[in-house]
């Protein structure tokens, strides 16, 4: 078999973190929209508008013609925002080549449909092998040359084998997985609770109560992914655990940040402003509530960011009896 | 039933602020056995050795009579260090009354022996109860009233339930159990892993690797955990996840700091003075390596810990393919 050519959809910084891995290992093309990104990876190495100077690997090429991009792909990675999937994918169907694998890194799921993505994949280019790649995985630590490992899921293991050559590195470990839905829900669900936990940070709730709220935050988490057809060990893995402390912890994640925002008193479009794009757990939010009552898992810490986002619930509210008390109620009341 | 008098022996942070705690609930008596704290306690209702001046409850009274403490004991709980549990509890035994349930706070498991404490406590007291209190609760924040929970595990659930009233608080919430082995394994294994991660921050390996490394922790933690008789979802409960993450994340985590400090290049006694007391996961890593081989359950995280501890291993060398790569390696050979 021939090196087979990357193709990763996306300029943005997950997209590029793993191109610029895929580009050691094979002939790997970015497409972006954005032709000022293009001109960046191709002239300078670099994403300014996600990545600030962070070196690329320089045999990584980028374009903007979406046909050419998926016309030579031997293997696609999706990496636009899990909105434009749909859209992009649409575009690309009469392109690409039979058989080629495509692998997802969006974390999201589509509004409406409130499908995973990798179901919009095979709904819009059927026939097709997809799986997906998710794990603690801050996409400016990884593109700095930071160690960290993912979990890459495909429903076939010696076809997630033959993927994960080509998108690790010594620095980047890929382990493999056939629990495609675990893996994807995953990351679609974790950003939600990242904003949960960014109310307690911005609320200074203390480190016990974050700790607390991560924990509860799986075990909702784990529950709705088991529902929707995920493996409970995927859940306590890396994918699963290990991504979501990842997401709660990093002063990186922006979807703690905006928690953290909106618990300062921020409204959203003023956070979406100062982050240059809306968060992917704003979006997903009303797509897991309607996901909780499909399948009759309770979520409460969900329940409580989507009420903050949607329904003019405030984070102090939301974080009733988890915040310390006030000083003078210490030592009287029911409360110390 | 009489409101029962509480006990709690020791006089260190943890045990301090529980006892603040029960004293909302029923009449409390702290022993310590270092005079200034006893009048700390007494006469200005602070800690200052280990909680600064965080006020504690006017109503908690400290001595360092040990038999008196004992003799008017309705429940015991025991907060002193590891090591020094059986001697106190020796003392204790001729003065004690039947029936008196004890609850252990103390994480960490006797060295020589290599039981737990509860295992101990049921040596040296044999017909009383003896259960557990553990969970996600960095002492300094619970006694400055920030928002914790944590999970009370006696053998009889009952039981657990009358106690529970007695050791919670509206911002101390607690929850029953009745897997005390598991509840106290989690608290007993957990300092080793804070040391682990503590590695990886001095050495500034990133947020996705301390997220990895708390996860691979809870998978070790639970396995040795299962071997030794806990349930399985105890690890993913407040006691083994939620612990886990508030003690390797917190930048109040004794046991982290002593990693960081290692990493930095300090030697334990160093950092033993500076912290004025041995942090439990130092004293608790070779029992670890004992049970880790009596229950052939592998534990590469604890045995880098232990190597750095015991056997002259290097932080870094602990930390090999988990440090960022040197600028230089970054696009040539096989590391990016």
């Amino acid at each position: 078999m021939r090196r087979p050519n990357v193709t990763v959809l996306g300029g943005g910084s997950w997209g590029s973190a793993i191109a610029s891995i895929a580009a050691r290992n094979a002939p790997t093309l970015l497409w972006a929209r954005d032709e000022a990104t293009v001109a960046d990876i191709n002239e300078r190495h670099v994403n300014s508008r996600y990545l600030d100077d962070l070196p690329l690997n320089p045999a990584l090429r980028a374009t903007n013609d979406l046909e050419h991009a998926i016309a030579t792909a031997d293997v696609l990675v999706l990496g636009v925002p899990s909105q434009a999937c749909r859209g992009v994918l649409t575009e690309a169907a009469e392109h690409l080549r039979p058989w080629v694998p495509i692998v997802s890194l969006v974390k999201g799921l589509e509004q409406g449909s409130r499908l995973r993505i990798t179901e919009v994949v095979r709904e819009t280019l059927p026939g097709h092998p997809v799986g997906v790649l998710n794990g603690p995985n801050i996409a400016r630590e990884i593109a700095a040359g930071y160690a960290a490992a993912a979990t890459l899921a495909m429903p076939d293991q010696q076809q997630a084998e033959s993927l994960q050559n080509l998108l690790r590195s010594t620095m980047f470990r890929v382990y493999t997985s056939t629990d495609v839905v675990g893996v994807e829900v995953a990351g679609a669900l974790k950003n939600i609770f990242a904003i949960a936990t960014g109310f307690g940070d911005g609320l200074e709730a203390g480190d016990n109560t974050r700790a607390m709220v991560i924990t509860r935050s799986l075990r909702e988490l784990s529950r709705l992914g088991v529902a929707m057809g995920g493996h409970e060990q995927t859940f306590s893995g890396l994918a699963g655990m290990g991504d979501l402390i990842a997401t709660c912890t990093s002063p990186h994640s922006r979807n703690r940040r905006v928690g953290i925002r909106l618990a300062q008193g921020k409204t959203l479009p003023e956070i979406e402003a100062e982050l240059k794009q809306v968060a992917e757990g704003v979006k997903s939010a009303p797509v897991v509530m309607e996901l909780s009552r499909e399948h009759g898992v309770e979520m409460p810490i969900a329940r409580e960011v989507d009420a903050v986002l949607n329904h003019g619930q405030t984070a102090v509210r939301a974080y009733r009896g988890l915040l310390r008390e006030a000083p003078e109620h210490e030592f009287h009341g029911d409360a110390w």
